[in-house]
């Protein structure tokens, strides 16, 4: 299949969908991909079972504070630039490129670098979703090492590492990025065939595309949504999709520590007897909760969209007094397997609370 | 001439006194520099005039603030592993290796760098002193590119730098420092002997081993020892020696803020009728000040020592109670050209002050 300039309209709501929040604006990245697909043609999507044992494919997108994504603006050399270094590091070509997280902005990144090198992009990606940090990647849990790996940022500065375990990857390039202007590129995890295979969300790219087509077709209020959008993760490598709240922000502060964007979001119910929804935010929404009760917890998706049209809304842009849905979908069975909780759970954002799976339907 | 294990006591010493409170603690490079010309032999020191003019050099040394040089030790290994991804990262086999700065550790990591290569050292640096940012530096001030350039940590994690000016570069080393622990070796300016000889301050190594002859053998007060440092200085590159200041350490503080130790430290004077001496602190002594009055300042080199032995005190080890004595010392001319004021005059340390140049004896 290909994905072509009049795919990603939908393909950008999808994925602030899968995106919880994070994964950076996708308004400049989609323009820019949709020019890198006018000039350089159609990117060809391969399924991960499609590509050769032998492949060499890499992972990249951008790494920063989601809120940077809307002043410090991506483009099309910083990708390419990264890709070509990565291919001069590691001395070898790439058959493909994958995405890292299939979220926001991230999303769209590896189909403006695909365009550029006339590589097919992988139809997959090593979320699932958007998550903080790099060692939360299916790539880096099945022990795909992380490096050599490229970094470029706004000015062309191209950085390489090579490092042992990628929790010191991950404060590397974020300090990186932060000593960049707080956005970087990132060209990392480079493995072959057999590997991604092995370690992929498999088909994300192709669901986002059909789940920004389902949101622009139902456009409209949360409640009519719904029905469609369970239709659809009913037959996904997702959990059920819930409702879970409805209601006006009240509050909504985040700050940039650590090169994270980290607060918390207040939003008061449209039904009297209910108490106000709290997010906890570190780059996603990581933490739905009335009072105690936790109503969604990562590695479940956590989604606010605007009520009236549903459309998903990523943290950098929920403000005071947008009239919001939230939306709760259960993760894909590999962040529920002991492995993966051992890089993602409540704890590893500082939460005293161990995961509680959202029921299924 | 050779650097032998014995001439290490001498070296540190006057490294120390050169540092102007910068530089690294030099206890634990020593020991490790005594161990590998003990282990490889002594080390060759060349003039930079005896170099070929096509040989290859690189400048090494350590990054971060220098209170973490007493806690975070460095080894053979960072330094090794650092020269040798540097030739693998540039194609090039080094003909020599160079300081970065004469002060303190950094005086001591190229001679044991060279020693466990075989390869000489050059007799000079890149500051004629320690300075805390590599933008200060005579090889940048001098357009010599700093990148491509290499850092290792304590850990043998390594990372690569292809950056656009020497600021980027700084502020890239710097966090990367502060994202490892505080400290890391880096290998950069790779350049010609050609290049070497037009932008380094010569002598420096062997004038720093003569000014810790001098210290060890005139051991003894601070107006006692003034009159053959005065001698020493006035056969050197530098200006003359001045004793400014004699006291008491009152008050003492800094902190590590991006990676640099920034404070102030307060002198009380022996003498009843003279109001105390401020000193600012950025990893160096910068400024010394009695209330308005500014005494010495950056680029000239200011040095505190034991006021009883004369042996210079580290800023890392400066301390409330210790009894002090303050010298300052005109800089090398070339940190008086207006290329080189550029870049390190008082405002480039944020103090709304012009340089004025100690006088002549």
């Amino acid at each position: 299949m290909k994905i072509r300039a009049e795919d990603l309209d939908d393909l950008a709501l999808g994925s602030v969908f899968l995106a919880t929040g994070g994964g950076g604006d996708p308004h400049v990245p989609k323009l820019l991909t949709r020019e890198a697909l006018k000039q350089f043609g159609p990117v060809s999507m391969v399924a991960p079972n499609d590509l050769a044992d032998d492949a060499f494919v890499a992972a990249i997108g951008n790494v920063g504070a989601p809120t940077v994504s809307l002043e410090l603006l991506p483009s099309i050399d910083e990708a390419a630039i990264a890709l070509e270094a990565f291919e001069k590091q590691t001395g070898r070509r790439l058959d493909a490129v994958a995405s890292y997280e299939i979220g926001g902005g991230n999303s769209l990144i590896p189909i403006m670098a695909a365009a550029s090198r006339d590589l097919p992009v992988i139809d997959g990606d090593g979320m699932g979703r958007a998550l903080p940090e790099a060692q939360m990647m299916t790539y880096a849990i099945k022990g795909i090492p992380s490096t050599p790996a490229i970094a470029c940022d706004y000015d062309g500065n191209i950085t390489s590492f090579t490092t042992k375990g990628t929790h010191v990857y991950e404060r590397h390039i974020r300090s990186l990025a932060m000593s960049s202007g707080g956005m970087i590129t990132t060209v990392e995890h480079g493995m072959t065939g057999a590997q991604l295979k092995g370690a992929v969300i498999p088909g994300t790219l192709s669901f986002a595309l059909a789940l920004g087509r389902c949101l622009r077709e139902n456009r409209g209020v949360a409640h009519d949504v719904l029905a469609p959008l369970q239709d659809l993760f009913r037959k996904s490598i997702y959990g059920a999709c819930h409702l879970i709240h409805t209601g006006k922000v009240i509050d909504k502060a985040t700050r940039i520590i650590g090169g994270y964007d980290i607060g918390e979001a207040t939003i008061e119910s449209f039904e009297p007897q209910t108490t106000a929804l709290h997010i906890n935010i570190k780059n996603e929404y990581l933490l739905a909760r009335r009072g105690d009760q936790v109503l969604a917890s990562v590695p479940d998706l956590i989604i606010i969209t605007d009520y009236e049209t549903s459309e998903p809304i990523n943290a950098e842009r929920l403000r005071y007094g947008q009239r919001v849905a939230v939306f709760a979908v259960g993760c894909p069975d590999f962040y529920r397997t002991p492995d993966a909780l051992s890089a993602v759970s409540p704890r590893h954002f500082g939460f005293d609370l161990d995961y509680v799976p959202l029921e299924r339907e």
